[in-house]
């Protein structure tokens, strides 16, 4: 053959060597496993939707981001998050599901953006929501950080805060200063409290006509401190004489005590005033999660409650609430961060070797014998020395050798070798197994 | 919100109620774990790739099946299966990956042609594939049958038998008659022998020119009888004298005797000498695997040895070996035929009940203790009477219900309800978890 294609993936796309897929996987079915230890069902939705049903609300710098194309008569689309596709799921499908509806979705989502650092163009996002008929309990605005703190907690990546806060306090706080109109505004900048600090954010609301003497209101009521219970005292203690303001205190008042039962640690938590997420859906409960140690990270589950889900397809009411991992993302930047790394190069818990390819059919039986007791086992097939042999487990790292020779295969024996502390026995292939189950 | 956009998704995508979805999962992860405890390393390649690299090799049906289309300034194309996108990352990664290199990658492929029952757009792909350097052993063509064969016992859908062949038989034998130059002819019209039996195809390779004598010694070659061994025998006995033939008796008969190394039951394997399969790339042993009691599903996994995978990325030899398992087309044919059914509507273990909502916070509380003994729970939130919330319980089918009550608050227990006996004991909350682990 003349020419040959140069071998290369696209700029934006994630692709590993396997000791990193493995890693990846293992966070994946961490994610996973707690997902469904909550009870939340599986979905698989289609990754090419029709664009006309994807894209009923979509606009803005999404629809631009959007790989879409024809294919036949058909106007197509690659889903670009997985809350629009369940939206269309819950509503198409509504007569069939049992409400509360816990689904979990841990999909590639695909945004043609620019890429640069951590950024990317396809990945997985991994998202819980519950999704009520005509309403849904407050029970749930505290499920959703048990999980985040069951998952983080597993995934063992360090210290974390599940900051929370409720969308109900902050339109009551601005109804009350009579700035209703101007709420999706003020919130837009009281986002970026976090990012330009108080004073440059003072500055912005005022120079968009805030007065200052509200700006001074907004700065002192976003910038109440303390623990949990303490702003919500703070909060109890403003004399606030607005009915959304206090349903959205007494609702993060509850959710607290909630997820106290739920198990989660007071250290793990805390009310955060500045947080209004940038989605226009969110109507209460709000969340992000910062690792305490690595802040440049930024938000690394985040998510809360939505009144409208299902509007562009039913007149049906079903409010939800949903959290989502953004995981490609987390852990391209754990891994540059030095926070994980890939260890294990294999998934096999024991390579059996033979001396000489006359030994193979023993070895072949041998590897039956540990796979038949769930040990993940591979044989070493090709002609070469030992040394080579020995230096091909080195580097899979795998934890243990089962050689066979002249001796072992005339005794029915292997001789076990454990990599990491050098020792090595003969013993028997079953007496093998249970050296490797301890 | 005035109009509605009508809730659907494209024909030929499957999406599944969440009983199917559990259902599928499950296959899924027994396939993954059984390709895991091989020794297969995992991979996830993009869903979108360069145009140019994907379609190097692709022409014909293949290419006009492609979802392509453009984006910014780049030609782009959803992988149509997994192998291409293999050959390019073994290419690419060549001086990285340890060979033999044995992967699994399980994900969804995509190919535009007109839905048709079974027939699907978008659908999982189950392979794995092992990529030797200059040479791999004939070891790994039983490893895949051994594969296959733990694979689908575990899969539990009935008696399955894994055919085999070796390419090299069959273009020896027509080599001996002087037909080398049609034997990719002859090969496609062999491979409907299955399908349009003796005689038709007897006919077919007449009007094809082949030479009546020739079209009978072709008949009698591949209608050749009885056990692997018969089989192998009967080859031998054929006396062809023809190197090519030779090597493929001989290696068809090293992988059957590796086969039984392997464990694989006489009973669920045989040599099969019409299979050629149509690609045009296997060059050694091929393979595809039967449901005994349902033909008319045909071939559920096959594969083969190829010797050129990388050939259109790099002058590098790498020969390979690989199966796959369409899941989406066999889980939906699975279930259309009644082979399996959906009957798990839930992954909870137990579902947690407060008589009224004042015991909530003691029923998060037992949830809490269950989810970390590694049992799936849920807690029902709603405020309904008792009978629906068993209504409900009924309808999610979970094997227990865990009630708290009045009494059980006062005692610090729960009322634990096995949903199949309709067995009710009072006990601890760890007794309960003791007593749904068994």
């Amino acid at each position: 053959m003349a020419e040959k294609m140069t071998p290369r993936i696209l700029p934006g796309f994630m692709e590993l060597l396997p000791p990193e897929q493995i890693l990846f996987n293992s966070m994946y079915d961490t994610i996973r496993r707690n997902y469904e230890k909550f009870g939340f069902l599986p979905l698989d939705t289609p990754t090419i939707e029709l664009s006309e049903v994807l894209l009923a609300k979509a606009g803005g710098e999404t629809e631009k981001q959007i790989y879409r194309f024809e294919k036949g008569d058909n106007d197509l689309s690659l889903r670009f998050d997985l809350t629009v596709p369940l939206a269309r799921y819950v509503a198409q499908h509504s007569q069939e599901l049992a409400f509360p509806f816990k689904r979990y979705q841990m999909s590639k989502v695909f945004r043609g953006e620019r890429p640069q650092k951590g950024r990317f163009r396809e990945f997985y996002q991994c998202d819980i929501d519950v999704i009520g008929d005509e309403k849904l309990d407050l029970i749930y605005d505290a499920e959703m950080p048990a999980v985040i703190y069951n998952v983080f907690r597993e995934l063992n990546i360090g210290k974390f805060t599940i900051k929370l806060n409720n969308r109900k306090i902050l339109s009551g706080f601005f109804e009350s200063l009579n700035l209703s109109d101007r709420v999706t505004d003020i919130l837009r900048t009281i986002d970026k409290f976090d990012k330009i600090g108080a004073q440059k954010m003072r500055a912005e609301l005022i120079s968009e006509g805030i007065p200052e003497a509200d700006a001074d209101k907004i700065l002192s009521f976003i910038t109440i401190s303390g623990s949990a219970d303490e702003k919500i005292a703070s909060l109890n203690r403003l004399g606030i004489d607005n009915a959304l303001f206090c349903e959205g205190v007494d609702e993060l008042a509850k959710v607290v005590g909630y997820m106290r039962s739920y198990g989660i640690d007071d250290a793990y938590f805390n009310i955060e005033l500045t947080i209004a997420r940038g989605l226009d859906y969110y109507t209460g409960t709000v969340y992000e999660t910062n690792l305490d140690d690595y802040p440049a990270l930024g938000s690394v589950c985040s998510g809360g409650r939505y009144d409208n889900l299902t509007a562009y397809y039913t007149d049906r009411k079903l409010p939800g609430i949903g959290i989502s991992i953004g995981l490609t993302r987390l852990f391209s930047q754990l891994l540059a961060a030095g926070i994980i790394s890939a260890d294990k190069k294999s998934l096999v818990k024991v390579l059996v070797v033979p001396t000489d390819l006359e030994k193979m059919n023993a070895c072949l039986k041998a590897a039956r014998f540990f796979r038949n007791e769930d040990i993940p086992c591979d044989v070493y097939s090709l002609d070469k020395g030992l040394k080579q042999k020995m230096k091909y487990a080195g580097r899979l790292a795998v934890p243990f050798v089962a050689l066979i020779g002249d001796d072992e295969l005339r005794d029915g024996k292997v001789a076990l070798k454990n990599m990491q502390s050098g020792e090595q026995t003969v013993v028997t292939v079953a007496e093998a197994a249970e050296i490797m189950k301890k």
